[in-house]
């Protein structure tokens, strides 16, 4: 048998958090969960902080991740909202170092265009495109979701082609090259 | 005997993080301990990440800090600077938050006004006076460790004024006002 690697990938933001996981079994992976954590509630920065913090640690222990990904974006809209974005990493980064799991981070850009060809590419061109890629029949409509399991499979796609891996970045079109026999025609 | 509060500044950078310790006793205040963790020879960003992290949890199980206050920048240089500084305060909060410690946060130029009574006093005059105001007869030079005391101290001086703690602020000269025999002549 191939090994297994779970991969997890989130999303973290300041008022919802996305998680997607993925099993690879070889070269191939398949799709585990999605979902979100919504954070609108938290009475304030801190109790937001504390809550992804937990929530995280729960699906690491219930999923056992090998690896997780999060995005690196490189612009924001302003120091502050930056600021708390990496906060809010931040708690997903922990709870993944304190379990003694390597983190992998990618920009934004390199999570569109690794799953639909486009640095682009929309939120819902996104969640079309991954859910396609992982044989998903019941859409899951929360975009947060969609765009944490596209981070996910942005590492996949990193980790099946060792060129791009090194510099830690991520494209489909890499990919599709080395494995044309994954692509659905 | 009146109750003991123990509360840790932390100035979480990429490179340096520095770290301070004061005991409360009542109204006063007694210097305990301060330092610096250096990162710079971490190979990589997340191994710094994961450095803060052991430092700073090592840190909470030896001085047990009932409180950890930290510096909430407005701006920065980039975006991406103020989203790797984030992940580092995340690494201090989650040592934190995860040892049920409440975090508290306070803009640089709050934590300058609150030791100097100016708000664009130097990292030098920030050190002289955090030492003079804890009666500190061996000077550390260094100005992160410093810094980090003086967050401690900020929030120190926020305890001790009901109505600016309220707002989450500090100023000497609130406290100044509020408790004059604690300045010396």
């Amino acid at each position: 048998m191939e090994k297994e690697k779970i991969i997890l990938g989130i999303d973290p933001g300041t008022r919802i958090l996305g998680f997607g996981v993925i099993r690879l079994s070889g070269t191939k992976a398949e799709f585990v969960e999605m979902g979100v954590v919504n954070l609108k509630s938290e009475k304030d920065h801190f109790s937001a902080l504390k809550r992804i913090l937990s929530e995280v640690s729960a699906i690491i222990e219930k999923y056992l991740p090998d690896e997780l990904a999060i995005e690196a974006p490189f612009y924001g809209k302003n120091a502050q909202v930056m600021l708390k974005l990496g906060r809010a990493q931040g708690m997903a980064i922990s709870a993944a170092l304190s379990h003694d799991i390597p983190v992998f981070e990618y920009p934004p850009r390199s999570v569109k265009m690794a799953v639909t060809g486009r640095g682009g590419a929309s939120k819902e061109q996104v969640a079309a495109m991954v859910q396609n890629l992982l044989h998903i029949d019941s859409p899951q409509e929360n975009l947060d979701a969609t765009d944490a399991l596209a981070i996910a499979m942005c590492h996949y796609f990193s980790l099946m082609s060792p060129l791009t891996h090194k510099t830690k970045k991520c494209s489909w079109s890499e990919f599709v090259k080395a494995h044309p026999e994954k692509i659905k025609k």
